[in-house]
């Protein structure tokens, strides 16, 4: 096979392809028609000759005829006033011949046309002999998307979403087949495994012709240098062999029969033509995620060359092209069913762990402990990664994307749970110049909404960034809000989450499942819903109850005393005025009104951020929003709130708020080994969800 | 005025501002009823207030009362039952009210909102009160697009293609208010003279309300970091002082009245506010071109904040925000009217000069003369630069695109061209690997055309290429290729021009204009036509005519010489398939048809291009499509062709087929100037044409 380094050769806009792409009504070629010489052509079924009678007739000829085999079809324009096509046909300055066929040639040349030209008294003048090759051929994907590559589909040329939409789906092959020294499949030009073959989308070259191209005539697949960054296409060294193997093979074997047919080295490549009818299988194989410079569409074109001579480039006399989508990476809502809960075990949160251990089993799911030999004292299980995956019509799976934070746990993603069907993809801002905004208790997604009339059934994206107006102030660094924004199918929504001084959306705002209304309800944490709580547990004369009873190391402060403190009151005041800010945005981008949302009676505090004269909040105590959703069942920061009658307030008001929708709360030890450090439950956990039903391609974009 | 630098500031997605967008149905913001402290709000008219009654209610609260001034309005939800605003109304777990106010303030907090709560027995438990200080404001732009700022369009903040689109337009500030020591003013950060204002857009921020804000309260324009590489904003530095000034100031004075307000250093920034009914301009400056990474589109926004306290960052309470595009550069072709042209001056080119000067002068346009310290013997006008323009409803001037190229004629666009209202544009290829393709007579448009039911109202561009299956090839540069595509309005085609030595399309194409059919012809090179005539010469027995006949320095050849060299048949063969290749892609891309299409007889012949094994073709005689068209008139480069009967047959068949178009031909002796150097009357000149009447923003994209 040939093998070419492309000299220069940049990105060719659409035009030029799409000139040739058979999804136009008729494709028409201009030839020639030739006294002196005979010649030789191949002629693509399902195209058009057309040949100007004219421009080649010997001086002096007045009239012409045509004579051709019986696969062969034309017809002349202008038509001739004549009916019989023998007798001789005046010949105009705009006489034109429109040649078809109708059948693949079983043998070379083995068709033939002549066109003979006469004089003002019908004597002869000269002939002009063509001799043609039928031949089919069609590049062909599974663009209607249900898994089979069809034989062509007239849209597999272009991309439409919705359900009524076309055009194939290709994923980035981001998982790693092997177990042992594993990097991502994309990140290495061979194919090491039969299993990686899944994880590409078949692409089937289908030709019907004779034994041999007629002399010098080849087929080429090529690509175009901005889509070569993105795909790469390999086939099976030969497709006879193979389809006498047995599916399990070795290793080398597979590399070694699964040459690369294009990459970023070779944008044009020759592909072995086998004659009769074939079919030929490659494998097209998704190297990056969609980003801000690029929006996952690639096409693969398959040309017929014609041979010239040496010295001069072969010309496409026919260019088949098909049109794929990379997929998206989704994000999954905590109204999805977990798959597995992950937490970290340390040296003192045995404590924690026992509570997170006791919930799982409870609600029947599976708990993987990241130990401390990989975790190295980091329990933000929450902030170093988030869960997603990626969806195609032939296979799916999921895809841990890796934040730029890089705490100790930061080889927990690539190392444990980078895998076979695991994928894993990761955004490195430049300068490494992350802050705790970048951590993904920053970045959360909603259940599937509708706003004003426009579905997202799989939900929006949800981050926490500093107000524009800022002019000081913390962000999700940009390659991650790039990276997200440019997912397209879950379009983010900006939060305002500067305020806290860990700054994750998390501390202020969850999902849980409901059985009515949207499906769920948006929880958030409100000081004036405490603070009405409280007045109402004095009013009540509970005013001496105490919170963080039992708590080693913690002053208990009563309620008395939280309403008489006017400091606490004006920052819980500024707090509540951001959460609200919070509130309006969230109403408005996920269509939500006041009854979808729930308001929990939750304090914060301020402390001072590092030297910096600027105060932002934490929580005063456990922070009851940042839970784990499993299933019907909460996992909560036990907030050690002030008992009345044995109990809890808080938690009985939790309990009372979630109760109505079927839910339970438990409420899990987190203070010293998480909420004094400024987390809680959730910050300390992730949770793999199924994926949606609901197909991403479905989508109305 | 405030100028902070911002720290870390990465772009946000639109759902953020969205958010806070005036075009939403009504903008609602959360506010919170205080008994402790009565609350003073700053509200903007048009939007909402809403505020939960039962989240500060005072504890054992059972009913409310409201109360406010005249210019308040309010609601409460769900609506009491009872119809007496006066009487209390029963207190509900979601009990809401919704403010909103009708007129500006006259002062600060002059209007008065209070809610009064009540025990079971009716006793008064507190009272929410809240100061309003109504404000009207909007950031207005020329968003329908008549060359006028409205006030407070609800398109503003959104761009739609076509008659009934919307949306202002920005023009890249590209050309030199001044004329010495001249660069582009979008490379300089400061507004030099008055005549600079009317290349930007003008915003005006209109503001309504009491002499001064309450304390504490400000304005922001604010723009997201991708923006601000696009755009900068300037002001007058005082509105009063402006609009007492007359219009024609002096330099200095202006640098130092025209602060930059918003600049790629300066992401938001505070705004005076002027109080009562005030105007305040702005004037926003496009800084660069569409191109692969910059769609055109650009937002300013301008927020209302509200303070918090010392260290708390002010909080956005409403945001206006208004939509521009870039405007395109756009190319003119034949068929518009040209303004003056231009030619070089060698020492070499005294009958070319003579010809183009009679000819230019006959058809009563201007003729612009570079001259040899400029063009220091570079005599390829057309290579080294394309004339376009820009075009906005307040301002439109050309605007030269510099060719990469960068022969000895490559000061000429930036020295000579570059001027006030005369804009200059360049791409530089990173590596500086530019080949013959980079050249701009491979750069031409086609006139209006109409392609399957899409019109493109402005023609579209023509480049040409090497196959996208060539393995080897030249290729124009790829950021010239990524300018032309991103402009979008006049969509290129790409064609296939690496089979010829120069390789430029001009050599085997042009349009002329037509007063039929689509109002012009497609003129092609065709050595087929050549041969027939040569052909029909011979058979009226003229073989023995000769080509290049009177030439010095030029063998002479017959027309029997020329019909008896197989060679040269063979060559001119495969230059007509390449032809025809080109042909099929214009007719299927520019929806023409055979009758559009005028096949002029021009032969070639193959030359060795450097070292290389390759072949490639050049004009075998002065090569009549590469003409200069000036109206009517047709500037032909003279073929010298075999004389019959003292007249020569081949200028003798161009002008019998551009007479039946009501066209004149001209014959321009280039032979030994500009043939003989592989280029003609095309290559040698260039043409400035008026622009044209459609608007770019009226296309249906």
């Amino acid at each position: 096979s040939i093998m070419f380094q492309q000299a220069i050769r940049s990105d060719v806009g659409p035009a030029f392809l799409r000139a040739m792409n058979s999804e136009e009504a008729t494709y028409l070629r201009t030839c020639r028609l030739d006294v002196e010489s005979p010649q030789n052509l191949l002629h693509v079924l399902g195209t058009s000759l057309e040949a100007n009678l004219d421009r080649c007739a010997p001086p002096g000829s007045k009239f012409f005829s045509v004579k051709c085999t019986p696969d062969v079809q034309y017809s002349i324009s202008p038509p001739p006033l004549e009916t019989s096509h023998l007798s001789p046909v005046p010949l105009r300055g705009n006489s034109k011949l429109l040649i078809s066929m109708s059948r693949a040639s079983q043998y070379e040349n083995d068709n033939k046309l002549s066109v003979r030209y006469y004089g003002e008294k019908k004597e002869v003048l000269g002939t002009a002999r063509m001799y043609l090759t039928g031949f089919e051929i069609s590049l062909d994907v599974d663009a209607d998307r249900d898994g089979v590559v069809e034989k062509n589909n007239p849209n597999k040329g272009s991309w439409k979403w919705g359900p009524d939409g076309h055009g194939a789906i290709l994923l980035v092959n981001c998982d790693s087949e092997r177990i042992y020294a594993k990097t991502p499949d994309n990140e290495q030009n061979s194919i090491s495994r039969v299993s990686d073959l899944k994880d590409m989308s078949v692409m089937v070259l289908r030709t019907r012709g004779p034994a041999k191209l007629p002399q010098g005539y080849k087929l080429a697949m090529h690509i175009s240098q901005g889509d070569a960054e993105s795909i790469r296409v390999f086939r099976p060294r030969s497709a006879e062999v193979l389809n006498k193997t047995p599916v399990t093979l070795l290793f080398n074997y597979f590399v070694k029969d699964y040459p690369l047919v294009l990459s970023s080295d070779v944008l044009t490549q020759e592909v072995p033509y086998l004659g009769g009818i074939s079919e030929m299988n490659f494998y097209v194989e998704g190297l990056r995620f969609l980003d801000k410079d690029f929006d996952g569409l690639i096409s693969i074109n398959l040309s017929v060359l014609e041979p010239i001579t040496a010295g001069l480039p072969e010309t496409p006399i026919f260019t088949d092209k098909v049109m794929f989508r990379v997929a998206p990476w989704i994000m999954t809502p905590n109204t999805l069913e977990p798959v597995e809960v992950f937490v970290c075990s340390t040296s003192d949160n045995y404590q924690f762990l026992k509570g997170m251990r006791s919930l799982v089993a409870k609600s029947g799911y599976k708990l993987k402990i990241c130990h401390e030999y990989m975790n190295r004292g980091d329990r933000w299980m929450q902030d170093e990664l988030e869960f997603g995956y990626i969806d195609s019509p032939h296979h799916r799976f999921p895809v841990v994307l890796d934040s730029p934070r890089d705490g100790k746990l930061q080889d927990f993603p690539y190392k444990e749970l980078l895998g076979p069907d695991f994928g894993y993809v990761t955004r490195e801002p430049e300068n490494k110049n992350v802050s705790s905004l970048d951590s993904f208790g920053n970045l959360e997604v909603s259940p599937p909404v509708t706003v004003n009339g426009r579905n997202y059934p799989l939900g929006r994206i949800l981050i926490g960034v500093a107000f524009p107006t800022a002019t000081r102030g913390r962000n999700m660094t940009k390659v991650v809000q790039e990276f997200l924004w440019a997912q397209k199918v879950q379009e983010p929504v900006a939060l305002f989450s500067d305020w806290l001084y860990v700054g994750h959306i998390d501390e202020f705002m969850t999902f849980v499942p409901a059985p009515d209304r949207k499906g769920f309800r948006l929880l958030l944490a409100s000081p004036d819903a405490a603070y009405k709580l409280f007045r109402s547990l004095q009013s009540d004369g509970h005013g001496k109850a105490k919170l963080f009873e039992g708590l080693k190391d913690e002053k208990t402060v009563t309620v008395d005393e939280i309403l008489n403190n006017d400091g606490l009151r004006a920052q819980n005041n500024y707090v509540q005025s951001c959460i609200d800010w919070n509130r309006d945005v969230l109403k408005r981008e996920l269509g939500l009104e006041d009854d979808d949302i729930i308001d929990l009676p939750i304090l914060f505090k301020f402390i001072q951020a590092g030297n910096e004269p600027v105060f932002r909040a934490v929580a005063y105590y456990p922070d009851m929003v940042n839970m784990i959703v499993l299933g019907k069942n909460l996992g909560i920061p036990k907030p050690f709130g002030p008992l009345v009658n044995g109990c809890c307030a808080l938690e009985a008001k939790m309990s009372s708020l979630m109760e109505g929708l079927g839910l339970c709360c438990y409420f899990i030890d987190d203070f010293a080994s998480y909420h004094k450090l400024h987390g809680e439950v959730h910050c300390g956990s992730n949770v793999l969800r199924k994926m949606y039903d609901f197909k991403w391609w479905n989508l109305d974009m």
